[in-house]
Parts: structure tokens; C-alpha cells; sequence
């Protein structure tokens, strides 16, 4: 006999990039950012790491969200922590959807979103996505409580445009949560929705924008009744001291992350006409990674593992739409030049 | 119209105790420990608050899960880290408990369990503790695919014995999940029972024993089949690099550990023989926070406010069973003297 209920028992766990236990890889495989940390969040991670510690941190995260909401031009009253944006996703699910109910999205995506239904008991809705990536008509059809959008969108690094975005906030029956994981290194975002439609709310995280994956911090900003109610679901003290510290001078160091943002673009450019040049098609990509299709007659299974051979580290998906192609981060200049040029070594 | 699910949309959220943004409060409302961590956290800390924080942290806590493991004589494999022990419970009412599937425990307990069991459209069956709160009959008759025991119970403080505790798990259908938050200050512990039952979990947490509330860490130790399948439910990167790594120097500093411990379960000695002086009635406590009713004709919301209005912070709920008592933390010798000292005050 199983403890545990069936749709745990049945399911298989989500298996995140793969992280590597020693040093000596050029790790483009999970789309952390290449550059360090803001200078002033480790100086604040620093000072919180002190006997304080034996205190419980604010529960709602309130320094964090008040410098948030300036640096955004909100309230904090719009604005909820979490451990990760992961953690968004699970309060959102649980928030908006019962057992049997009904999550959308877009496929294929970030492919957490079925496993977070399927632990949640939510009947998946999935709506494939054209060849180019654009937003797919029938998502509101579903007439689901919970409509996810990856924007931009992984694996694909593509963008739905804001405006389209917005079609689909008034189209859909419930809630529109747009994941602006990768929003940062996009053209424009979608945050000035959450003013105009009581059903939008944007899931934001410091992981690959600021540098901080190894910290966990994610947020979402929306209408005070989507906040006020996911609040409930929110594990009280979800965001600890350190992270809580760290975040809030991270936010608010906005030229560093410009900076780095700035550069990865570019670098971005360069690894997408190094890869073309080799015979890869990449769709445009807005964030900071590149979904790459291999040449004609090569196999990305076998690319993959002969990158892993070289300590390249890259991700590929043996899965429907996704297995003729890699998914390559953006890293340094100097990484983006080992990689094509492993590349260069692999397929020629 | 409402865009949350029934269940999300009815409840009031769960209320954490009061955390007070400026200093100067003598704070015995939360059991947070009055010692700091121990200093070997707070490096570990201090070296891993660097560039590596770009990275993405061990998925699955191993350094934890290792150095735990040699600590408490078991194996990594039965062992999963949390972001808190509160994630823990919650792991543990989405893993063994669907939507209407019962889940069991002595009441009053902690006031968390109901609220997670709303969340997940779970099935309260609430079994009331008798005066002493010894265990009471009638948990296992639930049938509940998931019993929760909070051992010291929270917020009695009192303690059911292991041989006691081995029955119920005997006796239940599903799985008992034993809520050691506050065990380090207790007589005996339960964690010999994984190895002996397949249905048995210990969840435990650092905030109370290792003065760490502020980093948020719990873990569960279980069967490996039981903890297998909570890993599935798990955020993928729950823990964050900084909590790893203090917890990690935390939880093998057993010196520290046990001499902060003994220090509180003293100072627990005199607090109850003061309050005992002055007419409050004290089950004995094994945790470290003493559950005392005042004397007769006194009414406990008032002494509270009274306690609240001289900066003493103390806990009290407006609830059947605990309207007449006050929940204090054992802080240092020189806390409890000032909340003995401002009840004598306040009561003569």
C-alpha cells in the first residue's frame, strides 16, 4: 500500500538542471546570471548575519517590498515575497485552483508548470504554441481559474508582446499570471498591467536578473485583493533574514543590474550570430539564454553529451518540440567564445 | 465574483506572533531562543554570502542531509531539508492528504495545523486533549491518511511519552508525522521510531534549539520511501545557499547547542517556581516556553495587555481552552526576572 495520495504516488518529481558538485565546467545550463552580485546586497547579507539570526524575520517581507514598490512605481500593498519564484507559482495554484480544476498554458514551457498541477490535483490545459512561438489562440477557451504565461518564454527565449498580453488578460475567465522570470533582459514587461486588470499578477525573481539563484527570492506584484488572498496560502515566515536583506538592497542597486543586464544583451547578440553562423536556428531570444535548433542531420542528444564530455555544460529535453534543440545561457563574452568554439570542434 | 478557490476565499489567514519593528521590547511571545547561533553558523554564513550566490544551491541540501545524518546516527537518504519546518508540514498535508481526506490531531495544538488543513481542503478531526493534556483516545479511529502530533505540544508545552507516541503510530492507518519543533528541550525524543516504522516522521526545525528563527531550516527525518515521495512536493531549491550552509556549521556544533539548552531548560525551572509564587497554574513544561494560567479572578487578555503595554511581549489567545492562560518564553535569567518582576507588579 502507498501513504501517499495517488496523484503523488503516480507522478514523477520535477529533475532541475543539472548542478555540478565540482568546479571546472562552463555551466550554461540553468540561465544564472555570469556576473557577481551587487556589492551593497553582500554588504547587506553581512550585517544581517548576526545574532539577529535567532530572531524570525518580518513575515510579509515588508523592507523588501517598500523599496520594491519605489524602485517599480507601486505599493507594497501590491507586492508579496516569496522563497523563489517557484514558490509564486505553488501559491498561485493553490490560491486558484482545486482539485480538478483547470490550469492554462502555452507548450512547450517551463515544464514546472505541469508538475505543480499535477501535485495540486489541476487538470492541465496545455495549448501548443505555433512554430514561431507566437501566443497561441484557445487559452481562454479553457475557461480555466488559472492561466499561466512564461513571458518571455522558456525553453524559446521568445516575447509575447505586451499589448497581446493584455488581450489575452481580457479574454481569459480567471487569473492571468505572467512569469516575468526573464523579463529583464526582455524589450518591454507587463507590469503596468497588474493598474488596468484586477486578474493580472506578474511573477518577478532576483535569480537571474540580480545575480541571486543561490539566494531565493522571488516576488509578484498584482491587484491588493490577488496579494491580500495569496497571502493566506503563504507560508508566514517564507522569506528568511538574509534573503529578506539581500534582496532589498539588490532591487535597489538598479544600475548594477543594468549594467549586467546590458552586457549579457550583447553578449547575447554575439552567441546568437556565432551559433547561426555554425547552422543553428534560434527563434529571437528576449532573455538571457538561446534556444538553439542543431544544424540539419545533427542530433542535439549527441551534441549535448558531447558538449558535457568537454565541460560544457548545456540543457537539452529528449521531449516533443524540443529535442532538435539546445538551450544555451547567455554567459560571459569568454564563455559564449567556448562554447561556439566547442562547438565549432563538435561539429566539424 | 472572487477569483480564489471556496475553500482560500472563506478562511482568514493563519496570524504569526507579533513581531515588533522597533527594539526595546523584552520579546517572550515567539520562543525564539535568547542566545545567539553559534558562531561557526554565522562564518559559514559570512563565507558563503559571496559570487557564488549567482549559483543555484544543492537541490537536495546534501551538505545538510551529511553532516544531520552523522549527527543524529541515520543516513541522508532519510533525511529532507525545508525552508522552516512549517514548509515541512506543508509538505506533508499535500503529499498524504487530498481534498477531503481527514487529517488528524490532539487539540489545542498548534494553531498552524487547522489553517494548512483549510488550505488544502483537507478534513480536521480535531481530538481534544484532556485537562493534562496526556494523549487522547480516539486519533486513530479517524482513519486520517495523515495524524500530526506536536511533541512538545505547542501551546501546552507538554510531553507525550515515546512508548505512548510508538502506539499511536501502531495504531493509525496512514502516516504520523511528529512535530519536534520544540524536542530539544525535552526529555526524550521520537526519532528512534523511523527506523522501527514505515509510517513515522520527525520533523524538526532550527529556529527554537540552534537560534536560527531568522534563516528559516527545518528538515524531516523518515522512512527513505516516505521521505522519497515528499521530495516530489518539494520546491526544488527550497533551501537557499546561506541557510544551507549555517545550518550545515549549526547542526554539528553540538556543544553549542546543548550548553544554550541547558542554560534554558534552568532558567525553565525558576520561571515555572516564580509563576507558580504568584498563583499562575503550570503544566510542566519540556519545551521552552511555559503554558500558565493565572490565578483565579484574573483575566488573562488583561494581564496580556498590561504585560504588552510595559514592553513585555508574551503570548495569549482569545480561544476555548486558552483564554485563561498566557504562553511565555524562557529567555535569559535576566527575561524572566523582568516578566516575573512586571507580574508581580501588575497582579498586587
Amino acid at each position: 500500500m502507498s501513504y501517499f495520495r495517488p496523484t503523488i504516488e503516480r507522478m514523477e518529481g520535477y529533475v532541475p538542471g543539472y548542478q555540478p558538485k565540482e568546479p571546472g565546467y562552463v555551466k550554461l545550463n540553468t540561465n544564472e546570471n555570469p556576473y557577481p552580485p551587487s556589492p551593497r546586497a553582500l554588504e547587506a547579507i553581512a550585517r544581517a548575519a548576526g545574532e539577529s539570526l535567532r530572531l524570525y524575520p518580518d513575515p510579509t517581507g515588508r523592507p523588501f517590498r517598500e523599496q520594491a514598490a519605489r524602485v517599480l512605481g507601486t505599493s507594497p500593498d501590491r507586492i508579496i515575497c516569496a522563497n523563489g519564484s517557484d514558490e509564486l507559482l505553488t501559491m498561485a495554484l493553490r490560491s486558484f485552483c482545486g482539485e480538478g480544476d483547470a490550469v492554462a498554458f502555452p507548450t512547450p514551457t517551463y515544464s514546472l508548470y505541469p508538475k505543480l498541477a499535477e501535485i495540486q490535483g489541476a487538470h492541465v490545459v496545455a495549448v501548443e504554441f505555433p512554430e514561431d512561438f507566437s501566443l497561441p489562440p484557445g487559452l481562454a477557451e479553457a475557461g480555466a481559474p488559472l492561466t499561466l504565461l512564461c513571458n518571455p518564454n522558456a525553453p524559446s527565449g521568445t516575447l509575447t508582446p505586451k499589448a497581446e498580453v493584455e488581450r489575452l488578460a481580457r479574454s481569459v475567465a480567471g487569473v492571468l499570471l505572467v512569469d516575468e522570470a526573464y523579463v529583464a533582459f526582455a524589450d518591454e514587461d507587463c507590469l503596468d498591467l497588474v493598474a488596468r486588470h484586477e486578474n493580472v499578477v506578474i511573477a518577478r525573481t532576483l535569480s537571474k536578473s540580480h545575480s541571486l539563484a543561490g539566494l531565493r527570492f522571488g516576488f509578484a506584484v498584482g491587484p491588493e485583493p490577488l496579494i491580500a488572498g495569496m497571502a493566506k496560502v503563504k507560508e508566514s515566515y517564507n522569506v528568511d533574514r538574509l534573503a529578506l536583506a539581500g534582496a532589498t538592497a539588490a532591487i535597489a542597486d538598479v544600475e548594477w543590474t543594468a549594467e549586467n543586464v546590458r552586457k549579457i544583451r550583447a553578449t547575447r547578440g554575439r552567441l546568437i550570430a556565432g551559433l547561426r553562423e555554425l547552422g543553428f536556428t534560434c527563434p529571437p531570444s528576449q532573455a538571457n539564454f538561446v534556444f538553439a535548433r542543431v544544424p540539419q542531420g545533427r542530433q542535439a542528444g549527441d551534441v549535448f553529451e558531447r558538449l558535457f564530455e568537454r565541460k560544457v555544460l548545456v540543457r537539452y529535453w529528449n521531449a516533443p518540440r524540443l529535442d532538435d534543440c539546445l538551450r544555451i545561457t547567455v554567459g560571459t563574452d569568454g564563455q559564449t567564445a567556448t562554447v561556439l568554439d566547442t562547438l565549432r570542434e563538435i561539429l566539424t
